[in-house]
């Protein structure tokens, strides 16, 4: 079934060029607003968002990636770089302890916050594309982390310079299963 | 600024009561459709999803959780629970090694297709609530995964019987920063 919401969904694609453009500031301030109403472990919202416009800590931003990452430009042509941190020991903790098998249930916080960011920003006609490969330790202390939080993804964000095809996907049916695997 | 996408996004609440109401499947399969579309790492697709309908399952699955979990009543309640699994070692990884500081990118990216899956079954009428504090390897077996795959989070679904306030949100101002923490 086709509606607005799935329209945005499908239509988004990761964006690596972006146009010499600033973003309005209700715009930027919307797509953190969907930050704020994304649903999160027992409402714990561990996100914290550092948004980069200075071009000095753009670049050092972009030295943590590899020179072959291919959203290394993006981290400099973007006119900002949303950088995607987690308070540790609240999502997934109970009592001080793990409480699932996952050391880092705010790894899928963060997940759910930056498809958020994503939809929000392309439903304004903004690009945006998740970086994941690169070293996290270097972002925290470019970034002035505190001890307890960690960098798991930046995202560059800006008006498209290109309209790129979508990659191939798996089908439906390649990934859906009735009752048991 | 609003629109469709944030209107969306921001009334759709976990819900943990439904209605004895079975779901159309073509309303089913625009949500599974809302995972094929999500990102992931260097397109990876690592999701898989069960849709379990059948009773004794859910019943299984249920057992998974402990009794005080506000999700319990909702494993049984719901016409349909997604379990979403993944594939381990695909996201994030890179040569048979791990790439990043983070041991699952799995989790990144089941948690993107999971707010797929919230927002596409808000936007056509449906609920939905993330279920993560239950026994991951319990659930496994139930559903029979391969060695190599693992249960992530399980998301009931169905037609809302109820119509929950907001929780508190964080102010955008708490967790938002300008170039450094």
């Amino acid at each position: 079934m086709e509606n607005e919401l799935m329209r945005v969904l499908k239509t988004r694609r990761s964006i690596r060029r972006f146009k010499d453009q600033p973003i309005e500031a209700d715009k930027l301030a919307t797509v953190l607003d969907a930050v704020r109403w994304s649903p999160s472990w027992a409402n714990t919202q561990c996100w914290e968002i550092i948004v980069v416009t200075d071009m000095a800590q753009k670049e050092k931003l972009q030295a943590t990636l590899a020179p072959k990452n291919p959203a290394t430009k993006a981290m400099v042509g973007a006119p900002a770089v949303l950088v995607v941190c987690g308070k540790e020991h609240a999502a997934g903790w109970y009592d001080g302890k793990q409480a699932t098998r996952f050391p880092d249930w705010l790894m899928f916080d963060l997940g759910i916050a930056s498809q958020s960011i994503g939809l929000a920003a392309h439903s304004l006609g903004l690009g945006t594309v998740i970086v994941g490969l690169f070293d996290q330790a270097g972002a925290d202390a470019v970034v002035g982390l505190p001890a307890g939080y960690q960098v798991v993804a930046m995202i560059p964000i800006g008006y498209p310079d290109n309209d790129p095809s979508a990659p191939k996907r798996r089908e439906v049916s390649d990934f859906s299963h009735q009752n048991t695997f």
